[in-house]
């Protein structure tokens, strides 16, 4: 089987040493804007080969959009235009809604699986991916009734049987709405610690000495690649917002407590917190 | 040599596993309010024995308090009222001015040395504590000046020496309002992250089957123990309110942006954000 990987990231990267490790008769043409990502996704074997755009579409059994979310609303049309009822077109992004409206009524919808794999790091680049990354994690299929049932199967025997991943169905909406709370705001919580500290430190240039394991595993997601987020915090500004507010209402909450020095309610307030161990374990982290 | 460990959960009983495993000759009176975590430190090896408070200082060469810092600021003018000058008192606590300023014009307050081990976990309780917990981390020692030259001696011997810890010095203002930052900020934005999205569970069931490793890391802090975080809070309130104001108002400039569709902007405060990497890597984190 041919597949072509637009996006030659982390996430891309991954998905075809994922793939090579797990199937046979597999070959993989990267699309990919960077001449750097691209040398470096051939030098490290993520890829048979590298081709323009066209020319990877033409070649491939199936076609992968790994790319940041604005790239997928602009590509996938113009893949869309040009596949044959044979091939099926995959997306990774990690908004949903505005990529399915983008193509709600294009001829070829069918051939369209959206996806969104809940997997990542905070590091970006070909030289990020690894083959484990995807195995074992979850993926997300929005608006399955709206792709063809061998366009699924494709997806299915990739995701799911070769790549191992836990496979959830739901609308785009829901998605992106659910998404804001347990990705995208975690996200702008360690964007905003990393400034709130770097801020402080142009004053008291000793403090990351004191640094330790909780502040690294709290700010650790502000290392994140900023070309990948800044397009899904506007695609999905809507929900973000939402959640942003209800987070600041409740640091705003606790800071009253604090100001007040009343320990009970701050007591109460962690214990309240403390309920995301039953969660995790629930989900396994 | 006796050493009393008054507080037998994470740290202290960490500190307990830690310096048996270094040192020889050695024997660890336990001084535990929990009936339950006293039976568990001696089930699990952390202590030879566990003795009343007069007890166990009375037996000890060393006493070390690891209890919450509401604890060690009522019962370290009590211990220091019966040691010797022979006796070392070192205390663990996260917070150092108000348990400083507690023991300032003690007539013992030599036999005193302050400190803060930058170390934890999330969890809490002896059967939380570890021997490696310590080892390779850094140990924070305030006001030292205000300590007898051999009580200091004392406590580089167990925590540079045996524990294998980068000792720095500090004052004890200049460290409740450093660690305001990279400690206590941190832990709240994680307790208050835990708080938003379990409120948004009640209305959105399968949110949770949507998180993935980064919102685990983010959240990690939340899962930590109200009994420690509600006194380090109120002895810090001052230095904590104004980290915490610092980050509101941080995530509001960020909410601007967002609501603003200014992905020009939000792509900058990231970039920004993204400079805790050459911090993290320069910490070893």
């Amino acid at each position: 089987m041919n597949v072509c990987i637009i996006g030659l990231g982390l996430l891309g990267g991954s998905t075809a040493l994922g793939m090579k490790t797990a199937m046979k008769d597999l070959r993989i043409i990267g699309v990919e804007s960077s001449r750097k990502h691209a040398a470096q996704a051939l030098s490290f074997g993520i890829v048979n080969k590298v081709l323009p755009l066209e020319e990877g579409i033409r070649e491939a059994h199936v076609i992968v959009l790994a790319t940041p979310v604005n790239v997928i609303l602009e590509l996938l049309p113009q893949v869309l235009d040009q596949v044959t009822h044979k091939q099926t077109v995959i997306d990774l992004g990690s908004t949903k809604e505005q990529i399915c409206q983008q193509v709600a009524s294009h001829p070829n919808r069918k051939r369209f699986v959206a996806g969104h794999p809940i997997a990542g790091t905070e590091h970006s680049g070909p030289e990020a991916a690894f083959a484990a990354l995807l195995p074992g994690k979850q993926m997300i299929i929005c608006n399955k009734d709206a792709s063809a049932i061998d366009a699924l199967e494709t997806t299915l025997n990739i995701f799911k049987t070769a790549l191992n991943m836990r496979i959830s169905y739901m609308d785009a909406t829901a998605h992106d709405r659910h998404i804001a709370y347990v990705s995208h705001l975690s996200h702008i919580t360690s964007f905003a610690l990393s400034n709130t500290v770097l801020e402080k430190e142009k004053d008291e240039l000793s403090i990351f000495q004191m640094a330790g394991s909780g502040f690294s595993s709290t700010v650790r997601l502000a290392k994140s690649s900023p070309d990948m987020w800044a397009p899904i915090f506007t695609q999905n500004t809507k929900n973000i917002s939402a959640a942003l507010a209800t987070y600041i209402k409740n640091l705003e909450h606790f800071k009253a407590i604090l100001d007040q020095q009343d320990e009970a309610q701050s007591h109460e307030w962690m214990e309240k917190a403390n309920d995301i161990r039953r969660i995790l374990l629930g989900i396994g982290q």
